[in-house]
């Protein structure tokens, strides 16, 4: 009891992955990539829908990413993952990321009309208030929102992920990269900078415009294309597949212009109703999308492929906990 | 031109009530007690569950009350409601008042074990952090859930409406007021005052236990009532029934002590199954509840009472919007 | 001395405009339009440029709109909007109205790499730090940027004062409207909705590639025309002109796919070196700016027309003001 | 100098206990616990009652302790060690634990008129504002009050500390754990589940209706004992011993009930007066609590037991600052 | 009920001032020159010391006044005020002012030394966190206490009320203004502007070098007069007299340096043990201090002064409620 | 893949300095001092001055010091460092500590005049808005600047800098301490405490009364000297040095007074125009300061001697970092 303080201690720490339950399938495909297992805890409902959540484990000076991916019911998934950040604040975590693969309400970003509300701002201030300190979350559908939180975000870039898959599925001399609609444009730049040969240029592109014919804006025609897609193999990118309203038409005007096949590939395969029937029925060659979100059996058919991110989430957490840079993770290219 | 102000400006100020889709008729209700319509609001669900929000009147300088009852499916009240106040605070509301008739999450105030959530705290943190400035709610779970907010709370009571009504039902020189468990005997006693001749003394009191006789606790007896109730009237009185498993079976227990006939009352009617089951085969005389949260047909049964909140709360807002003292309306005794 | 409370006081608001050095006349021209005058206010610089502030007649209890909008120098422009938003804190300003005509660093609302600032919002930040309640601005660069302030923010949409002068200037049967690059094709739509004859369908859409063909994106080329242009009168319209490098070839470009004319219209003039050159050498027919921003003789030149957002701004205030609607003078449309 | 960035350093961390005036010895026990010693502070009083504090060593980048527990005069041990923190914070102090054995104002932890405060909260809001990051109590009044901290609390359990105790002081087979009023039933539970044989059932539970018989409530009648402690060895359990009116008043009912023996126990030992001359005369066959707070000679008398919470306290820090769980010693029912 | 809004209510306010137990005789002169009457309040200690505070009005919607000086016991009055705060918070007050006539802890303004709080900083934080808006002071010991709070703060100036009545004591042609220590100097300048024959020069000033000779800094002596005062009427003026070690001594170097009457003045009688001994026996003509601290009998002596400060503070209470100027009440030059 | 969590990983850190453009020389003098590099930094201003920032390596994780010294155009070096501070949040750093050896607007500390701001506490608003964790700087204006901060701000002391070159300077028997006003003889005291023979007595000190006789008020006289200085060796000392008027007069009523030679020494040169002339054209023997600020060749003169500051910053960040104590580095005695 000589010295006055007692001696330092040596300052390990520790990762801890927790998820809800809205993708358990992909929490625990991370949980693989990083070579250790889920947290338990304990989640369920009770009679009235009020969310129950404990976690069975010391969290306490942990790095926690806590894995929630906005699935459908949309609010009962963010307010489970708000109610986790709270209990893991008042647990003691030293600190809290929540990885987002698929971040609801990303598409509210504005105010169309006065008195809306801007809900995709909303949605990070409630994340601060729960005691979230880091977001991580996956192809953002406008750069911009990267400035509704007031701390890091890693904004991870699933991309590659989807082009070198295509790589090995279309003639790398005889593609074209599709936009669904002109707002896109500078996106299929980035992929057509991509699908390619090797040390060639950037593929050809093209775009359709869904409603109007931009050089006589007052004869409505659903699908136009813009670009040469005759004969060609044609990749049609977006951010994320909904209803695929838009997507089917950009489908039928590729066929309708002659493209030799057409292939459809998004980040996010949100694929609510009806989209698999259009999808199914629209003649795509294939459908690429990624797991940000479950993808149960009643929403898959045939010619569906679906790739992992869990690689990629699994890469960034080791990034952020070992305090690496993620850059090489991130868009370099603003989209 | 010659002055260097702007002359003064008559400083009106408006009252605005909106509504969520949790509860329309009660918010009709109220608006209909202040002699007022509804600001027309449009909601809807995107088709992946995203709510879309939009005021279609100007609120720019208003006192809005933001009325949603958090019922079942629960998350979705609650972010519904969330989103609203985010859109009036963006639309220049001078006032937000967040009104919960039924404040979901109560129940969870505070940690049974280590690494829970206190999630009611949470739920009041979210609110302030949307920009509500001050809460308005009914018969709160637990009185200490005032201090979870940072700002005004108007706490109402709804005992007086219930314990009115029940005068008419009872004979009043033979009731007994009947705690469902021993940790509410203090809003028994509450009733006990209430329900009875004027000028009297406050009725006799009983309360159940549930689970094991409190002086011989390793003898488990479900339901043993404590109290005299043979041949008397009886009034079991809550703070909300649920599920109804405790009260269906304090209402067996009280038939089996000889109980003349058996009231149940309570201000929240939550009524998750079997609810309704339980308190429709449980042989009570009536069962009694408030209109803070919606009860549909198909969660009726025949001696349900349901009791309308709707003056209560057009009073309260007057009394706020005017700066009047609502201490008439809140509890005067803790609960 | 009877009474408990003070007796009541009539609650009469004023509103006051006060000015920083960055654009007086505009000032000056809101003032009039409202019918007051400027806050007398003391404003110098001491000699290692530290600014000093001080408002020469009580603003207590009033509504202050601090008018500055963000020019060269810059950062002296924010900064001295800050110091007066300061002094009016604590000066008991009843409100704080930050109206930035032209928002500086709204071009950096994302990061575009790794380890950029999103300098778009610190500037939000800051004037929240300082004491900010509700900003206002015109034609903001993006319209997420709303979603970057956590409060009431008035867009004013600047459109109708360009298209209302341009329709005097250009034959409604012929006009041709140009995006200057792909990525605001959706402004220009707005834009072939109002420059038209009335009844009319809106008025054909062309824009410029500024540097590929984006059918063919490895062969660069400046300017190609998109759409039909030859022998009609074409609009350029765009947010502002900074540099009028892609203006000025977007000029040549029209004239060489032979436009009959070009007028070029924008809401913001920054006109940094070596616009005037540019703008006045590439042969424009007309360029067209409002004064959000000075432009001091030197930067003028002969085809230059500069129209005033002075009475947008004075009908704004006195919405925000009165309370009032100011949804019809916003953008009705998403930018 | 040819790295680009200084190489990394070994991150030793120390933990440091300072200790205001309110209760010097249990700072010392728990240093002694640590075996450090207590960081040497300098504290006096002003000659119109400020208080002074400074550290003499330095704390930057130490996890520090404060320890100060809420000792009449309340206000003044509050306002020390909200001193102190914000000292610690403004020295660098990693992060900053504020430990309150006794927790003052927490029994005004909720609204029961109008216009009242909510002190327990406001004492929350005071930490937070000079820096505490996380708060460490003993047996609050009411487990609701975690919920009035926005960040980690620990919430240590002293029960098992007195009940060990008493099991060595009773006769197990002949042992009533009684509650002093209808309101703690589901503490004293908690008591018989732990006093009582190994193996054995809990022991039986009484209660003590102060005011009045719960059945018949017109009838007063002070102090009737609910359940059966005729010759049986009484433990009375609370949590706190304040004038001690009630508590002797519980002893007197247990005598006339016919009690063999009756035992006090709390956790905390207020002592106010005229406690000392209630418990020494009320007829006790032993009075325990714990030092939570300081308890002098001129409080003190025969047949008082006091037990140290030091140990409880040190392995609660050292939990907390090796990221340890501290489950185990806090309460894992609802208190 | 054809309307959609409630009509517009008439806006009326109303002032409320109330006060804790430091000194309500200034509470009440304030209130009798405001014409009202001070709001009942109901404060008491629990035994523990606690304090417990209800507001028996409601002061839902008024402007309320919070009185209370930093009296001995100084953390008490701070903590009672607190507390106030909190209460008018959650009973709706429109706005709290906190008024301090002398603010505790203001003298610790700064660290000293490394590892000290700035407590003068802390007790505005406290306030800030309790829910004040603004904040009313008389006199601070530096001028840059005003930075220490994010918000207004009425900071009002005491001389006058000193200056006017010594000018009736006073020969204003044979008067010296005489700072007690080199540091306030400036101060004395502005006393010698006021104290003087009207449309005469200033007054001359004289200081007192405490503990050493400035131009022979190794030689110490106490009490040397620099300046001429031999026959003259001095003043020694200060914003505070604590112990008056300092003042006394600075009276009996100018009775030895050949003063005809030495008056002491200044705006605090903080007059901490053993002032009243010192100041009665020091030889002083007579001693003058405002009522900002209550003054009671037992610190009285035969030629103490005592001038209100209740005019003042209830003149800028009108104009802070009226949103008028208080330019007139406050400091023309930097103290 | 045994294991619950991801084992422990070593916790290294890292110490960055990165600085912006206003004193580059300053930024790689501390570096050099550490050993490292400074980060490689991008930084450049638009066309219409708004600055661009982008860090070129990874500072994740980190303990990042941005140096800028507050020079002007003052406000653009604050925004610069503002935005600074804004990307290192958003990347991750894992603390930024604000280094501003000249802190800007320090002198604008209080309000003289109602309607004035406090600059200085903007400044630190603005800096923990951008998210700054910790502010150090060298020789605040006044010692409360360091209450306008909440968290931690290691105050540098460059007096020892200036005093150990100034010993080698004169003659330390003969030796006067000179302040240039009244308000300054405190740290005057400090200076004479350090410049003398070592174990001697501190040397004498001397004042100037810039603008009148304080014993004879109405007789204005520039440039008194009070104390003795015939013959003797005199230092005036100052915290800074700006347009130089006050100082170029105190060495002219030096001279007048006999003195055998005048030094000029203080911390900050500011040196705004005419300082170079004044001080050049004064007469005084020497003029000392630091490199807090960067003083180019044009501001330069012959017997101006410029003393780096560099190894103090250097060897108070290393403490910072290492979480040693900086108490020898910072003023042990109040200023």
């Amino acid at each position: 009891m000589g010295s006055h303080f007692k001696g330092s201690k040596e300052n390990k720490r520790d990762l801890v992955l927790v998820t809800g339950r809205a993708h358990p399938e992909l929490a625990k495909a991370v949980a693989e990539n990083l070579g250790i297992e889920l947290l338990k805890t304990k989640i369920y409902d009770f009679a009235n829908g009020e969310i129950y959540v404990h976690f069975q484990e010391s969290v306490r000076g942990c790095d926690v990413f806590v894995l929630q991916t906005h699935v459908t019911p949309m609010n009962k998934a963010i307010m489970e993952q708000l109610i986790m950040v709270d209990a893991l604040k008042r647990a003691s975590a030293k600190s809290i990321t929540v990885v987002c693969p698929f971040l609801g309400y990303s598409r509210q970003d504005k105010k169309s009309n006065g008195r809306e509300p801007i809900s995709a701002r909303l949605i990070f201030d409630l994340f601060t208030a729960a005691g979230a300190d880091r977001i991580m979350s996956i192809d953002l559908h406008s750069a911009q929102l990267q400035g509704f939180f007031d701390g890091p975000l890693d904004h991870l870039y699933a991309m590659p992920i989807l082009t070198e898959y295509i790589k090995t599925r279309v003639d790398l001399d005889n593609v074209t990269i599709v936009s669904p609609d002109a707002g896109r444009i500078r996106v299929a730049e980035q992929w057509a900078d991509r699908i390619k040969r090797d040390g060639a240029n950037a593929s050809p592109l093209a775009f359709i415009h869904k409603t109007r014919d931009i050089t006589r804006p007052n004869v409505v025609k659903h699908g136009r294309v813009v670009g040469d897609v005759e004969g060609r193999d044609c990749v049609i990118s977006d951010d994320l597949i909904d209803t695929a309203g838009t997507i089917a038409g950009a489908v039928s005007a590729l066929w309708d212009a002659g493209a030799k096949s057409v292939i459809v590939a998004a980040t996010h395969g949100v694929l609510s109703d009806p989209a698999k029937e259009r999808l199914s029925e629209c003649g795509a060659t294939e459908v690429i999308v990624t797991d940000t979100l479950p993808i149960p059996e009643e929403k898959r058919f045939d010619n569906l492929t679906i790739l992992s991110v869990a690689p990629l989430l699994a890469e960034a957490m080791k990034a952020v906990f070992e305090a690496g840079s993620v850059t090489s993770l991130i868009n370099a290219k603003n989209l």
